[in-house]
């Protein structure tokens, strides 16, 4: 491996968030797929999660411009699964949806272990998810459409999350298990 | 037309921003441009330009959600076209662009009449465009993959403009010519 890879893997690694994460729920579009998880690599975040439709995630390689490499996906049979998962990590239950209870999107202290559920095109975040949430969050909305496009909703939220945690010095310092590191400067040095 | 739509369209209409615009320069993809169209009518952008490709541009219907129907695009031969068109209008040229003169995206204020410049998948925003704009601005990238898609993109971009907008008090007036807003409202309301 070039120095100058090592470095570039390194200064990644540093910038990792293990207590910020994603769970995609039946988001199945392969092209929205990839555009957030080119997002996610995009912000620290190093494992989203993922409920799965039958017929699988795909992640189209285009879209995703390789950052697929560098983000885990961890796939959860159902919403019950995921949710349990998560709250075994100590992470807030953040849903995305359109209701009463939902406050403004940067309202929410993304600082705190959070964990962001985005819906699938048709029938956004499951029932259930909204039922076992610490929080519901909305994107402001002043046309005349509904909602917005799952892949920019989550580059809305990830940014806001950014920003918060770039003014509380949550970069630049390794969180990620010491192993898990060597593995992934071996196996991405020696392609 | 019913009094819930009048309502709704006339809501819209007073939110509408007429000195924010996107500019796409050959951004060509239609599910990007889709959604781009979709987070501009959310965001009370009422009119965006567009430099055309040699095919012309679709807007995916799907994906735009409806918002072609809201969001009027003004097609250009050119860039030098589109940017002489903005300027005479007295907008802020903003081109996204990985330069060492670009800042961070949320340094710039977009309360100013402001035309935000956004490039292709594969070349990004063009040498034209950048020699004449007057600001050029990136979205910080911590991870390994060196750009965002470009929807992603223009939603965190468009969601900070809308944040400042909000904060200045700069929405719930109507600022679009009375002419436009009959003419919309007679044939949107009577499909
Ligand atoms: C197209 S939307 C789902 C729309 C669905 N018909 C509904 O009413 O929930 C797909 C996903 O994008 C995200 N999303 C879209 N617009 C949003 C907004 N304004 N605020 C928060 N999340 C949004 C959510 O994760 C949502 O589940
Ligand atoms: C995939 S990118 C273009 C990448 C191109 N290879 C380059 O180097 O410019 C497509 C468009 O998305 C927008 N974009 C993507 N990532 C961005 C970022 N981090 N900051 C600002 N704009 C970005 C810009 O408008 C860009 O032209």
């Amino acid at each position: 491996m070039t120095p100058e890879r090592f470095s570039r893997i390194t200064d990644m690694l540093n910038h990792r968030q293990p207590d910020l994460t994603l769970c995609l729920d039946k988001v199945h579009k392969s092209n929205n797929v990839s555009a957030i998880v080119r997002t996610a690599d995009a912000v620290g975040i190093h494992q989203i999660h993922a409920v799965m439709p039958d017929r699988g995630m795909q992640v189209s390689g285009n879209t995703a411009s390789g950052s697929q490499q560098w983000v885990q996906t961890v796939k959860h049979r159902n919403i019950t699964q995921a949710i349990e998962h998560l709250k075994l990590k100590n992470m807030q239950i953040i849903v995305t949806n359109f209701s009463d209870k939902a406050v403004d999107f940067r309202e929410v202290d993304y600082c705190q272990p959070s964990a962001i559920f985005l819906g699938c095109e048709r029938d956004g975040v499951s029932a259930e998810a909204i039922a076992l949430a610490d929080k519901q969050i909305t994107i402001p909305m002043i046309g005349m459409v509904q909602s917005l496009n799952v892949s920019v909703a989550a580059g809305a939220i990830l940014y806001e999350a950014q920003r918060q945690r770039q003014l509380a010095d949550m970069y630049g310092i390794n969180k990620l298990p010491e192993a898990y590191c060597q593995k992934l400067l071996f196996e991405q040095g020696h392609p």
